[in-house]
């Protein structure tokens, strides 16, 4: 690596460059850049045959660089796409972030969907994940799971139900390369091979209740997007969610820049040699047995316990009921302003459907 | 982590600990130590079915820790086990290292074969791999070939031919759980899957040519192997290799080391959950096709390009036979005292096999 010169002319057309992709050992100036990141889009829906003319596409978007730059992305790439931002209750960092897509979608003039956990469902994600122990980072200490797990479950489960709700053929998020490979690598350092299975840039609606997945930004690196987002002039919100620090996710990323530093492209080999050199082996692995949810009627898994199957997200609800209806535990006041929606009803949506986290 | 003590009592009889394994949540006092080794190692014969009884076990020892470990524990347990030391030519450290197996074996009073690189196939590793260039790490000038991948594969080609000239079962290997844990991760972030598809802790003797190998150090730690040496006395040579530092397996080691301090049991976790969970899916990856070398007969892959297969160790030492009549080019001066075997003869041993790396 020792006396490497970047690159400073436009590997396209000559001109200045802006950024330098040493993984692709090239450099682009701003208007190349942009052409490589729509390419990069398009590249990857056609490879996996992600959308089809005439696709009502719902964007999951947060009002951060990633699904900010997706959306605008699909919108000049000329699909037809709606946002969908749920509000999670995480204090200013949500209100702030449901503003920022509110004001993207009015610049675009294109559709805004919102939904909101607390008002519609009864509780928020601090609420839910309860303060963080000292034994174990990002763990929550109520219901044993963590912020990012709640999370996580809440919004595939309010996903997949908005987009069956409103006839979407297809929800897009906004993960990047980074993502991919640091979940990537989450699952294969445990060898667990039923979520390796399931990581793919598509992922079809294989029954009734769920709906179609992608992740058209998996070509993409997580610098490329806030480089698109800062050279297009999205106005994104660059403050990181405040529950988010230390999580396993946030390690593995760090691992693996460190060994991109070290060896550019290490994550590109790592994803995308999965992708097509692995994935395919992984089709033998055991998988969970799908069925529907005895609460809700949305896909969940087989108990094995041989138990009545309640989806994670209706688990997480009645929880949550209970707990906000007595006085708070010692030393378990809910934290920030959300405990205010601690009295909203518990309903389950007409039509929706989730996987279990 | 924070706030852990660390546990001071013997998991096993409560006397004062030693040595504390954390993935293990467990410490032991000098003796359950030992017995915890020789634990290990027979349960890793037994699961694959290593060796049988009456086998007699060649051990491939360089002199290092790992070595003398499992040579020591397999003679504590009764195995037939003659030692194999095979002469590098890297300067001082071959020769210490050689010492240091001759001095353990005259110890145990047991047989120690000595073969040497240079007086019998006319190549150390430092000429063969050349001086290391400043582009990349580890990789050598002369022949493309960094001075580890030349030592494997020539130490592959040797353990291979003296086990089947001398009549062993089965040749055994030092590797421990860090060394398997780093090349599996190797593999794994290129997903070389028919790297990864060899890597196990008993290679069978597949075809006529080739010896069975075992691993059964591959449940003990580097540091436990270590542990073993200090504690029983042995009198291993320290100092690592001069031209490993900086080499890939050792990048991955750190990285993997930065793991583990953080979630202890990681790099157990990695290779185990390989090897319980997914080495099966990986039978399906296509490998290489094997046949004779056209030079000595050994086993060797079949070349792509439809020329006459001619194995890596052949290749080497018609490689360096060259290299080796000629004048040295400017600045590629043959390093250590190695050039003094420059004028040996490169004859093939008469029964020999080996797989190129």
């Amino acid at each position: 690596m020792t006396g490497r010169r970047p690159r400073t002319r436009c590997g396209r057309c000559r001109e200045k460059a802006v950024i330098e992709l040493r993984r692709h050992s090239v450099a682009f100036c701003k208007d190349c850049f942009l052409v490589y990141c729509r390419s990069q889009v398009t590249k990857a829906i056609e490879k996996y045959d992600m959308l089809a003319p005439g696709d009502r596409v719902l964007v999951a978007v947060s009002g951060g660089k990633d699904s900010l730059a997706l959306w605008d992305l699909l919108i000049q790439l000329d699909w037809r796409a709606d946002g969908l931002y749920l509000g999670l209750g995480i204090g200013g960092y949500s209100d702030r972030s449901g503003e920022g897509c509110a004001e993207f979608a009015a610049s675009r003039g294109v559709t805004l969907v919102r939904h909101d956990l607390a008002t519609e469902h009864g509780f928020t994600i601090p609420q839910a994940a309860g303060p963080p122990t000292s034994s174990r980072r990002g763990k929550g200490a109520a219901g044993g799971r963590s912020s990012c797990s709640v999370c996580g479950l809440s919004k595939r489960y309010v996903f997949n139900s908005t987009a069956l709700a409103g006839g979407y053929d297809v929800v897009a998020t906004g993960h990047n390369l980074d993502d991919e490979a640091a979940v990537l690598f989450g699952n294969t350092m445990r060898w667990d091979t039923v979520s390796m299975k399931r990581q793919f840039p598509v992922l079809q609606a294989t029954r009734p209740g769920l709906i179609k997945k992608v992740k058209p930004l998996y070509r993409l690196a997580e610098r490329e997007t806030a480089a698109y987002c800062v050279l297009t002039g999205i106005d994104y919100i660059v403050e990181e969610c405040p529950l988010v620090a230390g999580n396993t996710q946030m390690r593995h990323k760090e691992t693996l820049n460190a060994m991109e530093e070290e060896v550019p492209g290490s994550k590109h080999e790592f994803l995308f040699g999965y992708l097509e050199r692995a994935s395919h082996l992984l089709e033998e692995a055991d998988d969970h047995e799908l069925t529907a949810c005895a609460r809700c009627g949305m896909v969940t898994q087989v108990p094995a316990d041989g138990e009545q199957p309640v989806c994670a997200f209706c688990r997480t609800r009645a929880r949550m009921a209970i707990q906000l209806e007595q006085a708070p535990p010692r030393g378990q006041a809910p934290p920030l302003e959300a405990a205010q929606a601690a009295g909203a009803p518990a309903t389950a949506p007409a039509a929706a459907a989730e996987v279990t986290g």
